[in-house]
């Protein structure tokens, strides 16, 4: 009753993005999608392999309209990403959502699903910015401290660029939904937030002892400090 | 270098299951298995739609070697699972590894994925049982404190088993593994750990206040408190 979800049309109203249940949790505002997206870390791609859908976790970047994701020439599900269609799902769990009855338990959360048909890059200024956009979304900052990739480790590298054009966003947030004859149980509801957080750092074993930890990394850590590194 | 990553035999080594690159990332205990899906609290279901995967976040329980899901009758991503294949994956993500070479960073983490064809569970029995697993995965011990689903509830929703044979498990631990000649390199290198806490429970805005947070939702809180609720 107290949900804040907002319904908005789809981005691209196919079948496969047209959200079918629970409409009321389906927004699909671009800067939502861009929002889920860029405060992910990893995304689950789901690829057809022998006619099969195999999900599996994998980091990304965004820029623009474009997904960027990679890996190595050797991989078999990025092949498979480049022959087939594919999904990418973006997912931050907020909450659990504790109902008076058993089948209105519930998350609160954000999530981006987003179709299309990947295209590898083939331009090496195109691959580079690609690469750095990934690296620099699930380690803001560090491109420019890194060694740049090699033409080898360039050779060895599949980079895939996907289209944000056909996606779906869908969010639950606020207090559990019971049914009126139950709210006045003795049963608690209520909502457990969850959250993310960065620990402390902790240097690489074969780090040499003068390097202090930079303000980049320092930066993300929050919550509990645990013992420092 | 330091990277505590062990290699075993794959559960069932069917070539959707058994992990083409970077086998050293890859254990395939049962034991690791359980530990992974237990620990998760969504998993992202791929199914085929339309010759097309589709991946969603969705909640799940385990017990024994069944994978439970359930969704509304009316979910065509449920009657898809059905119909064909699926793959579910669950990810835990526990750290950020900044290397000295840009195409060294990693991350740390815990991953499963099954694969199989879910079958419908129609005996009311199993099918309470396992929407009872699946409550008191997302949320322990709170099965028995909720309304029971009625028929009615009942009769709407789908529930799922999906066997556990054919699975894989993927982790990576450790420091960052860097080129030899990147050693000597004055950029810092190391892990920033990741955790997701429970903060403080926020009690339904149309709970009746006599109602004392239970031990089961409290017990669950961790990391840094927040404002109480």
């Amino acid at each position: 009753m107290t949900e804040s979800d907002v319904v908005r049309t789809p981005l691209s109203p196919t079948p496969r993005s047209t959200v079918t249940r629970q409409r009321a949790r389906a927004t699909t505002e671009r800067d939502a999608l861009d929002a889920i997206l860029d405060a992910g870390l990893i995304c689950h791609l789901g690829v057809l392999l022998d006619g099969a859908p195999v999900v599996l976790p994998t980091t990304y970047g965004r820029d623009g309209n474009l997904l960027y994701l990679h890996g190595s020439t050797g991989a078999g599900n990025l092949r498979a990403a480049l022959t087939g269609p594919v999904s990418v799902a973006v997912t931050h769990l907020d909450g659990i959502v504790y109902a008076r009855s058993a089948m209105h338990f519930s998350m609160n959360y954000r999530s981006a699903v987003v179709h299309g048909h990947p295209v590898e890059l083939t331009d090496s200024d195109e691959r580079l910015h690609a690469l750095r956009t990934i690296v620099d979304h699930v380690a803001p900052g560090s491109w420019d401290h890194a060694r740049p990739p090699t033409k080898k480790e360039m050779a060895a590298t599949v980079v895939l660029a996907l289209d944000l054009t056909e996606a779906s966003v869908k969010t639950r947030t606020g207090d559990p939904v019971d049914d009126t004859d139950d709210l006045a149980s003795d049963t608690w509801a209520g909502v457990l937030p969850l959250r993310n957080i960065f620990e402390n750092p902790i240097p690489s074993a074969d780090l040499a002892v003068s390097i202090d930890i930079p303000e980049h990394v320092l930066a993300r850590v929050s919550g509990t400090p645990v013992s420092a590194g």
